[in-house]
């Protein structure tokens, strides 16, 4: 490394050069740096888009047959209604991680990012944080009942049956956490680049 | 009110002031104006804890006794653990929404708020969404199977017994869905005073 460097020529290495006017200095604005925060926030919506479609795959695919006797007994995600709402909250998060790292890559090339964008980002990430949050509540919720039961209301374990269903959906369970904790993440990138944003100006 | 104000002097009030300089005008603030924004932030921080001590009150009181025979049957919200994670999540969010009230009140007489408070509010605002959000998913899909019952798995249903225990929990349920709307608005709120500041800059 910078072997390979020419010696600084004397002549203009001495050369004084006088200092530009104020309203030069103005006008002509520093060359464009790699805004590192935007980097990170590119890559934190394509996290969210992989944990989302992971998580989605993982649950759509939680299917168990087992035999009880003679007679089969099937377990699908779709028995249950929470479920269900997890497997369509996450496709909407996963699309909407999609469709706005195609945005941000599309925005990172400018050499300010418009302030306006991080609002709608912010605003638009807050929504859907809240819906992967509650969706991860609710199958939680109901995937804690098939593994501990409820004696009080005489609720039936299913885990202890259906193991290899439980495991696909703790997986997905585990998958959406990430997948929140990424997007509260993605919040707080988005406020704290308007927050810098200030300070700059 | 008023009414003791003494008339201005004609002297004073027709005598031309000299423009101030720019160093001058530069130098002092204009007076400072009511931030309607801010005061709009105290008020949802106010209905937030509002909410959640409601929904934290509403899901403690829902006990029931039913006689089944000669026996008699209670439901109380501990017997869930989804509903025990509820009323933690909702009491810390109610004291937190105290709290910053609190905070805000003690902010809103200085004539610039903050940035750097708007930018910790907005930080932890979203904590706090995601954890109302996933109290509510939690509760709300554990309740959803005591008003429909599930077939698939033999899980009785529980609201045609304990209908008053039942009503208490949808109620504080929609309580806490109302603080979730809050929470997001608060932190749309946070956001958009963060871009304001940087277009007034």
């Amino acid at each position: 490394m910078g072997t390979t460097d020419k010696p600084a020529d004397p002549e203009t290495a001495t050369k004084v050069v006088p200092p530009p006017s104020k309203e030069e200095s103005e006008a002509t604005p520093p060359p464009p740096k790699p805004d590192y925060l935007f980097l990170a926030d590119v890559a934190l919506r394509f996290l969210v888009f992989a944990a989302s479609l992971t998580s989605v795959l993982v649950m759509v695919t939680s299917k168990q047959t087992v035999f009880r006797g003679r007679f089969p007994v099937k377990a699908k995600f779709n028995h249950s209604p929470a479920f269900i709402y997890f497997v369509a909250a996450l496709s909407v998060a996963g699309l909407y991680a999609l469709l706005t790292t195609l945005a941000s890559i599309s925005v990172i090339w400018k050499p300010i990012c418009p302030p306006k964008l991080l609002l709608h980002f912010a605003f638009l990430d807050v929504l859907i944080l809240g819906l992967v949050a509650s969706a991860t509540g609710t199958a939680g919720g109901v995937a804690y009942i098939g593994y501990k039961g409820n004696e009080h209301v005489m609720w039936q374990k299913v885990c202890s049956a259906f193991d290899k269903y439980c495991k696909h959906i703790a997986g997905s369970l585990a998958t959406s956490l990430f997948a929140s904790v990424l997007l509260v993440l993605l919040v707080w990138l988005s406020t704290f680049t308007l927050h810098k944003k200030i300070r700059q100006d």
